[in-house]
């Protein structure tokens, strides 16, 4: 079966916006052996939605609308869709109750255009939206030469997402015929996409049944590898060897593969080893905390951190001597070790990061030019420096200098 | 005008890709006034390249194809459109001299299916392309109703920008009749999108000359305005007549006028008035800090700041006592005044900010639910406190949080 995914809002034809809902959608289409054939971006007029609804229902096997599903004037979704497939909108009395009391929850008086969100195709299901007042809609019809899945979904992927995977998932997996299909996703990090490629294509290209697709992502690169079979063991057991042969040729490089995020698998590591992590960041700025405590539950295992920019601030939150820092820079092997040591100390953590570098796009000098990141690692007994020149922009430089120091974290604990 | 843009390839159709040249593009055709009212992403098939390119022809006066010009056989842009045209192709000898040119230069021996590259659009202008191999296609052709111009554009990014602005734009700039246009983007923080709507609407219907596109994003509200005139000055008059009259209604919520971020906005407000900062934060865990540290030389005016997820931490790098944190609990007004006022102090900042709070997903009681959060701000003498409930994800109350501290020195400064 093919699938046909249309963005709707004049918005995402702007230079600002850009859909990103339909990356997820086809991911989740692929899993159950569905291609993604067409992707179209129409605007908030019921005259082009409609064409564009009616050239997708006749020519896809499964439709899915995103956005346009709100109470103003602008969300023409339901009445393009109703006008493509020639059938009418009725206004359900329990949406509309239930509109009611989701305003009166809020304390706010319901205007009449909400009701508008309560027009239901005829036939179709009412799919109930958790994170939004628009619910959504499934319709499964006959039309022209054949039978259509047709989904209304609303557009903020806070709200799709969660509603898909409730409501679609269930009902596609009823109605598409089984095919079974098994993933890995490999990350690798600090190493260039380009020399990944060239240690590993000798190995994939063995492989032509086995799709791989390398990307890189802000400071890491994704293997991607999917396989299909008439049974879920064997389209396991296919991936199962490249992937191993792959994770053989690329060693501890590879930090997951089941596309965990690299502070998710420090997270894992730290919590399994029983450890604690305190770090002090300099030009990092808080993001490498920040990327820290975005996994739930790092309370368990982060103590904390100080975000160092001030010279004063190092010695005062991290306890770094004055006399290093005036012997050998704020920007120094020796300041990122006494800024791990010295916030490991002060926090009782075992282990102590610090970060110290310049992320431009000012400050540099010849001897130390913008990109120049020290990192240094210590568990009290222990401790390690790495000296890196990292290309790039401000923000390139603090993501690269952030994931640097979460390998370097992993490293130590593998 | 109107203009359509077709992103031609199957990687553009999996979960891992996805185009990006249509916002460049958009913003090139919108300076020119010319709207873009269709974006199709369409894999590599003859058959529904040709009817993507048959429906874009027919409905829209400027039609740009990307991809799909390459040497391999999946490389069918000339052929679908030729056919969706119909018209024929012709092999151009002299972009054929060009490849045998290119290949001799580079030592390789060029293979026949590169000579593909040489079919041109009957009646087409070959545009140079200095960053590959594929040259680029212009057409101005009459179909059915109307004149139409048609582009045929190299795929990857850094050989069709270059390509579009040294040789599309000036013949666009003939071709398209001019007008004059004029932006503003307003930013509000901490308004929901709805409510924004409801108050500005009554003012923005009034001025249907102008499009207003409002878009909710990461925790603040953008309001789009773009007005179009027989002039550049009558279409800055107009676009500012309705922005000064939003700003009036809006007052201290708007904190851009321009498109600035928030964190730009609070360090220009900090640098004007002398201010220095330090952040405690707990639940935000350092995105406050890294969001301020974002800003190129936000180190003249953010000394640094501390995240503090355990209480020890609490105590021991903002200074907040022990016997604060047991009677009112870590999650409380008195401990986020307390963080605020700790950190000032210890930094000597003329400014302290204090953030705590649930993040979820964990953690919440039917006193302290997951979402509230406390933010407190102190120059030493006036502090202040909000107690705010979030909705959503870890990922969101964490963000919303920040953008609420943000907003909170914001107004303090204003």
């Amino acid at each position: 079966m093919n699938a046909e995914i249309i963005a709707i809002g004049s918005e995402l034809l702007t230079p600002f916006r850009q859909d990103t809902n339909s990356l997820f959608l086809t991911e989740r289409l692929n899993e159950l052996g569905v291609e993604v054939r067409f992707k179209t971006v129409v605007g908030d007029s019921l005259k082009d939605l409609a064409a564009v609804a009616q050239i997708a229902i006749s020519r896809s096997d499964i439709v899915i609308f995103m956005g346009g599903l709100g109470p103003t004037e602008d969300d023409l979704t339901r009445e393009a869709v109703a006008e493509a497939l020639g059938i009418e909108l009725r206004r359900d009395p329990d949406i509309v109750a239930a509109l009611y009391k989701r305003f009166a929850a809020r304390r706010f008086t319901m205007t009449d255009n909400n009701k508008r969100q309560a027009d239901v195709l005829a036939g179709a299901e009412v799919l109930h939206n958790s994170n939004g007042s628009a619910p959504a809609q499934w319709l499964a019809t006959r039309y022209q030469d054949g039978e259509r899945l047709i989904m209304l979904l609303p557009g903020p992927p806070h709200e799709l997402k969660p509603l898909f995977d409730a409501e679609c998932l269930p009902r596609l997996k009823r109605a598409v015929p089984r095919e079974y299909i098994a993933k890995r996703q490999l990350k690798v990090a600090m190493i260039g996409e380009s020399a990944l490629d060239a240690r590993i294509a000798p190995i994939y290209t063995k492989f032509p049944e086995i799709q791989t697709t390398i990307l890189a992502h802000a400071g890491e690169v994704q293997i991607h590898l999917q396989s299909r079979a008439d049974s879920q063991e064997e389209a396991e057991r296919r991936v199962s060897v490249l992937a191993e042969k792959l994770e053989e040729e690329l060693e501890a490089s590879v930090f997951a593969s089941e596309g965990e995020t690299l502070e998710q698998i420090v997270g894992y590591y730290l919590q399994m080893r029983g450890e604690t992590l305190a770090i002090a960041e300099s030009c990092t700025g808080g993001l490498l905390a920040q990327r820290i405590t975005s996994v739930a539950g790092s309370s368990r295992y982060f103590l904390g951190g100080a975000v160092v920019y001030s010279n004063q601030l190092k010695t005062e939150l991290a306890g770094v001597s004055p006399a290093i820092i005036q012997e050998h820079g704020a920007v120094s092997k020796a300041v990122a070790l006494a800024l791990a040591e010295g916030i490991r100390v002060r926090t009782n953590a075992t282990l102590g990061v610090g970060v110290t570098g310049i992320a431009g796009p000012t400050g540099g000098t010849p001897e130390k030019p913008v990109g120049l990141v020290f990192i240094a690692l210590t568990d009290g007994k222990l401790p390690e420096v790495l000296e890196r020149r990292f290309p790039g922009d401000r923000e390139r430089i603090r993501l690269w200098a952030s994931m640097q120091a979460l390998d370097m974290i992993r490293r130590r604990l593998i």
